[in-house]
């Protein structure tokens, strides 16, 4: 059995205001992660799946991003209100949560239809 | 077909001098990291595996700590050294490297032979 169930990764990024590709934790504050963390343990499933922060995922203009593995399952725009049900849905019930999963065709591909990411209005 | 072949998280955690759990990247240089991603550049795989720095991977005693997903093999005590045989062997060829493997039962463990990390003779 391998170490973990799923071991999910949050990423951490963050770049400078106003950048073109966006941060994926634009505060810092890491809360998408803890977010998981404390999801997981409130669920007492922490010590079989991990939630990890990670750097930069490079799919920046799907983020906030998160990764599942061994799933490789990607989700792309999770906010805070996500992550109970893709814990409870996905992690312990074993149903990647559609609507929040990004394309194959869209994670790792020079372009899409969301690359590049549109620019913000004023 | 999964955005990345292999998709390799490298522990970056920074922990103070002297700590009895050590540290993955005990000077935050992420060198291991940067060798990883320069290793798979130099290859040019970089397009189809990824090399990532993560925060703690939480398996400190047995550190610098790699996985690679989605296989789910978890390398211990990686140096910069030998970071082209894992490239060459393991993910541009398939055939994990043994030596640096943590068997299963040292992975997410509450206690191992290894755990906790012997102390350091002065």
């Amino acid at each position: 059995m391998a170490p973990f169930a799923h071991h999910v990764f949050v990423c951490g990024n963050r770049r400078e205001e106003g950048h073109p590709r966006g941060s994926c934790d634009p505060t810092g504050a890491e809360a998408l992660h803890k977010a998981f963390k404390q999801t997981l343990a409130d669920r007492g499933l922490n010590r079989r799946i991990r939630a990890n922060r990670s750097g930069c995922l490079d799919q920046c203009e799907h983020g906030p991003t998160v990764v599942v593995y061994p799933d490789a399952v990607w989700y792309g725009g999770v906010t805070l209100g996500d992550v109970a049900e893709i814990v409870d849905s996905h992690l312990a019930g074993g149903v990647p949560v559609a609507r929040l999963r990004l394309a194959d065709e869209c994670v790792n591909a020079a372009a899409c239809p969301h690359k590049p990411r549109p620019a913000a209005t004023a």
